[in-house]
């Protein structure tokens, strides 16, 4: 059995989301078990009148909910009677768990993970690594968006491994094309942090570094795995997710506002659709944060059953395809290299 | 008279493009006047047939071209006889010239300014501020886009003021909004710089700061400047143009895929043409290189007559709006202020 903890609360369509996503992954999985967190009674009801394996669900009642309101570091000491808390205590004492999914606030369940969940061998900081479509419909990797502002080439490195070894296991992709995210492509580009990673990513066989790469191209379809500084990750993930909606949000207005348009606007429905359906990211998971000795994915706050289905699946892929192993093995090898 | 020096080569349009530009600013602003570098003949041919007043038109030769592939210092050292050298040159020793255009390569143009033009009086770096449509169809600034990488809170408080100025003095945008780029909107967030920047910016009387911004919102019309490093600049403005291009390719190829959607793409011309205008950089001019003692304006390499025109206006409403003496005067009470 591989065994997930679901923080039922703190997502906007909690505990109804949560549950029913969790309900799908088991139906698609016959060797997944769950661990539900959170108010007992509103996951019964959540779960009450539906068609699942009984024999695979179980509720750990918790009475609060963290907000995005709540100090990350208050709400890992005030608030341990919290879906989300509970959730980390699992996986803390329960060595069948192994990992957790969560809509909740992204603060608190980083802080959680990393002071209370701990690193696998060798790595120095656990990364987000959403993952996003392109437009050549397969998918792209930023690694790290976000947990990391202030990091060094060995970092770039490590991102490196911890994403691609992800991306091999979870989403097959082989052999995954890594790039770092600088400000022009040329290899002499952008400052020391950049033009010293430049030079130890082309030195890491572990990984297939094809060079520098701008932000324009992200969606191009010309990468697997984008690797940068938290900072300069989630400003890229923002930007592109933002002009997305922002351009869609003005097609939409365009076409509501004359008659014609309208009628335009009905023959192109089916791919609108398809381009709505291309860009949601309810059909790639969660943020898994990689790089903790359990495996902690962060759902967007606003995921539906559909997306908390997915995030469950991140964790129950890594877990079945030895993801902590396989990146212990490689950076355990680097280690080894350069200690040499 | 506002003499304005143009380097007509260096841009995929080039001379032509350049020229033409230059002819209609000529014509919309009867006391500018323009210095035009480059391969004489190639300038002289064309001008060949074009109405415009000769008076206010001089040529100055260059017989040489810097391109991508020079190294910048190599471009200033090895390449004086180009025609963006020799528009530099006419800036730093004619004292009655106020700026140049350039379409060519930005390496070569940044160091030539930084190393040959020099900065304006409290001024610790230049910063480039191109100008971005927002989905209201207004305007926004990004400063620094790429010209500086490690930076200080005292550079982002000076970057502020400078595209404030510009803002204010080019675009007629009273009490610009401005904005720190930042992984979120509250007060704490970022790195030890953002959060030294925020306080800094919110003590700083001469700038209307509106607080943190994410990346997403850049397009949204609720800021007019947004600081930054150059560095997450770059990576901001390429994500965003990118993703625009990507979005409207893929709209553009999936109209053509089926004959359904060519028709309904017939009914939506209208709107699809007013989108791509809206998005056209050409209509914004050039990214202008602020805070050096004399104005420069980098025109995108792909620019049109149209674009170029914008470029040399830029220059013409610096001068003609005081620019220089403005930010010098702002600048000159912050020092005061931290000297008391």
């Amino acid at each position: 059995m591989i065994k997930v903890a679901v923080d039922c609360y703190g997502g906007d369509h909690s505990p109804n989301a949560n549950v029913d996503g969790a309900i799908q992954a088991l139906k698609e999985h016959s060797d997944l078990y769950v661990i539900l967190t959170g108010d007992e009674e509103g996951i019964k009801k959540a779960l009450e009148g539906k068609d699942y394996d009984k024999n695979r669900v179980e509720i750990v009642h918790a009475p609060m909910v963290i907000t995005g309101e709540d100090k990350p570091t208050d709400a890992i000491r005030l608030k341990r009677e919290s879906s989300m808390m509970k959730a980390v205590k699992i996986l803390r004492e329960d060595d069948t768990v192994c990992g957790m999914v969560s809509a909740g606030a992204t603060g608190a369940l980083v802080a959680a993970a990393v002071l209370r969940i701990g690193r696998l061998r060798n790595v120095i900081r656990p990364a987000f690594c959403p993952i996003l479509p392109t437009m050549d419909g397969g998918i792209v990797g930023v690694c790290d968006s976000g947990a990391n502002v202030d990091i060094t080439a060995d970092y770039l490195q490590q991102f490196a491994i911890l994403g691609s070894t992800f991306l091999e296991n979870v989403y097959n992709v082989k052999n995954p094309r890594v790039a770092l995210l600088n400000v022009g492509t040329e290899t002499e580009k952008g400052d020391v942090l950049r033009k010293d990673a430049f030079k130890l990513l082309s030195e890491t066989k572990e990984i297939n570094f094809v060079g520098n790469m701008e932000s324009r191209d992200l969606l191009s379809g010309k990468y697997d795995l984008v690797v940068c500084d938290g900072f300069a990750g989630n400003v890229l993930l923002k930007a592109t997710e933002g002009t997305a909606v922002e351009l869609l949000t003005k097609l939409k207005k365009g076409i509501y506002s004359k008659l014609k348009y309208k009628i335009g606007g009905l023959f192109l429905k089916g791919m609108f659709k398809d381009m709505k359906s291309l860009l949601d990211y309810q059909n790639y998971g969660g943020s898994v944060l990689l790089g903790t000795s359990k495996t902690v994915v962060k759902g967007h706050g606003s995921s539906k059953s559909r997306a908390l289905t997915k995030c469950i699946e991140q964790v129950y892929l890594m877990q079945k395809n030895s993801f902590n192993e396989k990146v212990e093995e490689k950076l355990d090898f680097i280690e080894a290299q350069r200690n040499n």
